[in-house]
């Protein structure tokens, strides 16, 4: 019989136990986290109407979306955010959940894109959001989720980088480009590439700017710095106009509440600069970078929109929220070597020593387990050698061993594998000594 | 602008808060339980090809499957199982996993059936297996975890019902009948449904039986008791057998087991009539029932199998493994009441009583987090009574409020939701009254 070649389709992949142990442990901190601040969690099917995946337009998502007839041809698609369905959950069960409401959603998505290195056609997001309310307070809110996001994940060194969106729409009302924001938005986005000078000419060119006017949009795009200060800047150049004050508050009441809970300062940042899409966002924005690899780009972005669900129901849903990225901040902490080695859960292996002893190290398996401590029972008799190759290709910590002469003394040979040595323990002592190699 | 109309695809759902706190819940009891006896986890693509999930024939998951050609015009289709998956990733990963090989797998599936009631086309699948090894100690293992499971589940009535497949073929080859295996099963697997005689009947004309062997058939169907005693009747009606002796000898072994790591009698029972399917299961069979719900049918099941990966390896892969019905036991334990009523993760609501102190409602929530008890800071400064209904509605247990006085004397009202009573408590003591009123 011919075999069927094993293979997964093209930009697809399989989880090893290694990456998957590590994506687990960020999946339960992210889990924790938004939890302790009330989100609660919801899931959507995987597949959607392609009407309501598509919207109204949206060229790119077009592109991106993998779209098929069912088998009871409906024109279907399989979801390539988390978003779209949030917007679509909500209006279908708005009376259900009723406002404020709070979900973290937790799932895959697919994307017919080009798949290159590091970027895959099926990823996982990780989303958290307050609907139903423009209270600054969620955006306060949303600052500290994402900080302790990263706190819990074990990152000391991040930034969120914070802005509002209509601080730059308050400007260009000031000096007269109120009507052209996309075009000066577009060109801004690419300061870091081209330079001032390259976007200055583009603003003139594209928005129909002066050079004065262009130079006004550039100053205030260089603003750094403590954010107070940022903020008075701001407020001398909208020379007191409303929308751009009113982001100013906010972010005045995000700083001051952020330093009064206790986040570190040097975690939070003012950055004018960032704009994070042209239509969605109307109001605060977030980005975080990691400070020992920023080059990777924002690993959990957000922000403010005024309505969620628009294209499906009548009533405005304001809201505010963002989403982990997931499989970059993998693929980040990998490169920074922050993920572990072992490939087991469990940390102790009892070995096979004698096979007519199975039922008792089955037993002591449960007695460990009931005291908290993963522990594997290694399934065949084998020679020890071959035990504890597998027990250091796995990372367990600890090997138990016991034969005749052990049960009789009621003892247990038990190995420190990172350490390398190995100590008699007394059946009652067993525990204790586990937990101590463990570190308790 | 007209509306899109808010709606699921026929067979699939959303889930709710509440359902999904529930199935968050099971997922992690499952996978602490599978950890503890060091399962890894792995995950595989949605979507394979056609060919990798079609196998070898396999009309009725010809039917069951959602395919269609993608993008790149390849013949794919979304997995309807875990399974076979897994026997791809098994058949292509294992240099690097490695025998034996122990993991679990929580993931969707998807299947073109016709919708029922509580039947679904997106459901959750949650396996775990022992490959590479057809050492019986896997085989005892896996009766442990179900064990584990259900009891970790919070679950005091079960039964594991356990079988060995090579009883009944060893009683065929002892009567004669060694070649009408299938047609055998078939008939006694409808043995509930049309009683003795009609599958009495049957088992004369499809396998060509005498009454005597039909007689024979049945009376082993029919053993019930401690399994001690039903393995002695078995042995003897065995006639020496050797295929059916084996399987004595590995239940004898798995009963002795359990009684000797302490598992319950009670939940364990033998019962040689269950078959569960003609061919994949070769050896030790696993179903699981609920004490107060038994109608509803196995809710973990599994056994051993001879070669998981035939299709996509020549190296046999021999195994054992069980997999827990997620969606079916979360219907199950709504229909026993055993969901909780909250649609919050955290348990206590912070009132946005004076909307000038949100920074230090915010601050306290931080403060009530890092002590372990989640906490929603509520995001708009509304009547204190809209307030409340929010958290009863959800299901908050504690309710914390201070105004202008409180802040001034250093304390907070401290409300018991459930028990209808509040208190003043020092800020000292906030997160001790808390602790008591949650229940340590």
């Amino acid at each position: 019989m011919s075999l069927i070649k094993p293979q997964t389709l093209k930009g697809f992949r399989d989880y090893l136990p290694q990456t998957m142990l590590a994506r687990e442990s960020l999946i339960e901190t992210a889990r924790q986290v938004y939890r302790s601040y009330g989100f609660s969690p919801i899931d959507t099917p995987a597949r959607e109407y392609s009407e309501i995946l598509l919207g109204k337009g949206g060229d790119e998502s077009d592109k991106q979306l993998f779209r098929f007839q069912d088998q009871g041809d409906r024109d279907v698609a399989m979801r390539f955010d988390l978003t779209v369905p949030f917007a679509r959950y909500a209006a279908q069960h708005i009376n259900e959940i009723g406002v404020p409401f709070k979900r973290y959603h937790i799932g895959t998505v697919w994307r017919a894109e080009k798949p290159q290195r590091g970027r895959f056609r099926e990823f996982m997001q990780c989303d958290f959001d307050t609907i139903g309310t423009d209270s600054a307070t969620s955006d306060i809110e949303t600052l500290f989720v994402i900080h302790d996001l990263f706190e819990q994940l074990g990152f000391t060194k991040f930034t969120v980088r914070v802005n509002h969106r209509q601080l730059l729409n308050g400007l260009l009302e000031t000096i007269g480009l109120a009507d052209e924001s996309a075009r000066v938005l577009r060109a801004l986005d690419k300061l870091a590439k081209i330079g001032r000078d390259a976007v200055a000419a583009e603003i003139q060119e594209s928005a129909g700017a002066t050079p004065e006017q262009a130079a006004g949009v550039l100053d205030f795009a260089a603003l750094e710095g403590d954010p107070a200060t940022v903020l008075q800047q701001v407020e001398s150049l909208l020379g007191g106009n409303e929308r751009g004050m009113a982001g100013v508050v906010v972010l005045r009441d995000l700083f001051a509440a952020a330093a009064h809970a206790g986040l570190p300062a040097e975690r939070i940042a003012l950055d004018v600069s960032i704009a994070r899409g042209l239509d969605y966002y109307t109001g605060t924005i977030y980005e975080t970078f990691l400070g020992d690899l920023p080059q990777i780009g924002s690993v959990c972005s957000g922000g403010r929109y005024d309505n969620l669900a628009g294209l499906f129901t009548k009533q405005p849903l304001p809201g505010v929220g963002a989403s982990l990225g997931l499989d970059r901040l993998l693929a980040a902490m990998e490169e920074l070597g922050l993920l572990t080695e072992a490939q087991t859960p469990a940390p102790v292996l009892i070995v096979q020593f004698d096979e007519s002893r199975v039922s008792d190290y089955l037993r002591i398996g449960r007695v460990l387990r009931a005291a908290g401590i993963g522990t594997e029972v290694f399934p065949q008799s084998r020679p020890l050698k071959k035990q504890l190759q597998y027990a250091d290709r796995k990372g367990f910590r600890v090997a138990l061993i016991a034969g005749e002469r052990e049960f009789a003394d009621r003892v247990w040979q038990v190995k420190d594998l990172r350490a390398k040595s190995q100590e008699t323990v007394g059946e009652d002592a067993l525990i204790a000594s586990i937990a101590a190699i463990l570190g308790g």
